[in-house]
């Protein structure tokens, strides 16, 4: 078993893409952010990626119907003003691993290769830890173009002060080694509840660097809508947790 | 060490056979129905399963003789008023690293290729994390076929509320992407003894499904056995399992 | 690098050893015999092995000296009135990984293949988590034959009573899948300091078995040697073990 | 990916170099005298080592450029009174997995095979998990040679008291492996802050030694400015940590 399948859905050719990653993470921001560029902007999946290196579990869906872990590429072609093609990765997961995520962070960049991508957006969250009002969008970048990109629209660059954890960071130090650059935006969130907020405050800066125009009316629906999924999860996955916190990692053991 | 070493005791040919998976999880709920079927069904035994991701020791049975850690695969034949052939995975123990989960059930799926697998039925128990009267027997499936099948015997359906986790959960998820269809059945329990009255909701509905007919007086007797070999076991362990908890799988170091 | 280097200081005939596992466990009960039989009965190393799934460590020893982590092999010549020969493995660890245990003893295992090994012995403690008079020595088997062995010399069988952890139950389980069958003797002992009584328990029982003399006095004067060395550890690794469980294994990336 | 991937920057010939590892650990003791003799020393960056065994992430540096996790080696042509050659490797982080560890700095010595490595020595602190006055420098080594070689300079032999975790253990134990023998100087540090007079201590040592000539006025500040960085950093990560000590590193899957 790879430790990355690459399912292709469609082949498909693009103009030089932007790529831009919104997996789950602090606050569901990124994840909010894609599923509403995919419904609003007409985005279509063109691959499926797989991997051991994802939690060791299916989810149950609506009604009962069971989905994979995975995570998903879409594209969206001319794109806002400038008429940018698109490529987006997102998905219910991230590598559960250390060195999965490095692993699958640089098997889809290999996959990516040939669509000769010319910058990297990776979007997330950053936790505040408490309540906060008008939360800002803070951002970090590869190259001193993006910084000043960032700058031009109002992010505020975090300096010396720690790590962007899993892909929103991978994507960034892979893409650096080839020679492709970008920037994080990262939106401040008290990080423990889905925060539509915070996810609204990113996607409108990513529009404003890419310009485009996108309607951001539904995203509280959306928020809601994930909020009600996930607390059915935590109350099922409560015991689950609490039996995994006792034992470890072992107790996965008597998990199934 | 491949991944899983799977040793072949009898050479046997099935007709189209549902793979039923029934490995030890929540509440002990698949493992007693597996224990239960291969007594009442004449089940045969055909093949072993081993691996280096099975948690690294040997068990001590009745009398003081050592058992490995292992998967077994029964085959039983003509199951029932519809005569299917049915294979099913039983044993000691799951995994205990995620991508080993991942791993062995794909390993275990490509070595069930030759048979021609029909279906999926994966058992076990979904914890409640407290005492439970008349618990239900809840699904999922991965496909709308299975979701039908599973309304029709009364089974509810679970629905949009997290996972399931290990091989009930991966046998489904790894068998969709080779075009295998199927459900899981998971009775409620509390998740914190061996659940005798879950295992018989389940198997019921399971016999419901596949149509056959089986006496479930001795589940109770059944469960009340490894209620004791697993008090004994807890009480030896319970040291072990502190000191672990202490100093975390670092401490494997002294265990020996 | 390779999961298992072993490096041969001595090539050596042997006749049909019997291979005896003493590596550090619980109350340092099979080390203590291993170090006690290593220098009462002449015992010869004759190999050493070395894995990356060891704790990523050396060891300060006498004066300052450096010890890599290493598992000896040591050859015994016509022991006893039987005048077997004996392969023993000890060292001053275990691997720390699951898989790690499996496929190290899976490497030595196939090392030793050449020897033609005729049984196998592991030595180590059951811990009791409380002080305890009179300790026993406990067993458990891989075969029939050995069960009675045991029994002729007043071992008591444990039953169904869980499992044994690391290379003293690896070494029995990957050896039956070869068909070299065997014992394990486990000393009771609280499981929280080095327990030269449980040791001697364990001692006697295998002479008794293997049909030699050894002289016992010395074993209090080394467990009290190994219990100094262990204390200054101790004391010196305590903060980096409240680190390490504050802030768990990624916390390793700040050790060094 | 490989383990470790090693990027040349300069080729450059030595003659039979000192090997000497500052990497990150226990109050940052070895770092801190790396990134003074880098400065003072005009040490030559010319490799870089990347690895999917470091942390998955990427540190925000200054003005929110962004930095990969890496580790560099330096070389200083002719230092001190002897005209040694030194290659130095330091960086900001370690191997996050104990395989990791051992895999990484075997690849490094691999590469270091070309330049016929003479010596190595290791920096590091050794935690006293308390406030010290006077803090000693602590010494351990792989040959009688070097241990009489640290005495002679007046540091004080650990003996039989633990371990030395991480790079400043494995490359001298793998070092040994390989005939190449040195030493480990561990400046005492309460262990929970950037203790620059800790790393004077073992910097002077390592001058004495090496009979090398170095002015120490600016460790004071540059253990302020790091002090600044990991305090903002640590503001940062305390909620991460927080969620991550309470779902353990499955909470991984909820970072990015």
């Amino acid at each position: 078993m790879k430790a990355a399948e690459i399912t292709v859905l469609e082949e498909v050719e693009l103009n030089n893409p932007i790529f831009i990653e919104a997996l789950p993470g602090v606050g569901h921001v990124g994840k909010l952010v894609a599923d509403h560029m995919v419904d609003e902007l007409d985005a279509t999946k063109f691959a499926e990626i797989y991997s051991p290196t994802f939690p060791p579990q299916v989810l149950v869906g609506e009604g009962g119907m069971i989905e994979n872990m995975i995570n998903e590429l879409y594209y969206i072609k001319d794109l806002g003003e400038d008429g940018v093609d698109v490529i987006m990765i997102t998905g219910n997961t991230q590598s559960l691993s250390p060195d999965g995520q490095y692993i699958v962070c640089e098997e889809i960049l290999d996959f990516l290769g040939d669509f000769d991508i010319s910058r990297i957006f990776t979007l997330g969250g950053v936790p505040t830890g408490q309540p906060i009002e008008n939360p800002r969008v803070l951002g970090a970048a590869s190259d001193e173009a993006h910084i000043e990109i960032l700058k031009e629209v109002g992010v505020e660059m975090r300096s010396n002060d720690g790590g962007i954890v899993g892909a929103s960071g991978l994507f960034l130090g892979l893409g650096m080694r080839r020679g492709i650059y970008g920037a994080c935006l990262m939106g401040e969130t008290p990080g423990y509840f889905i925060d539509a907020e915070s996810a609204e405050g990113v996607l409108l800066k990513l529009a404003d660097i890419l310009n485009f125009e996108i309607n951001t009316e539904k995203l509280d629906e959306r928020a809601e809508e994930t909020r009600e999924m996930l607390a059915r999860a935590q109350q099922m996955e409560q015991d689950l947790i609490n039996r995994a916190n006792a034992g470890n990692a072992d107790d996965l053991r008597y998990i199934g």
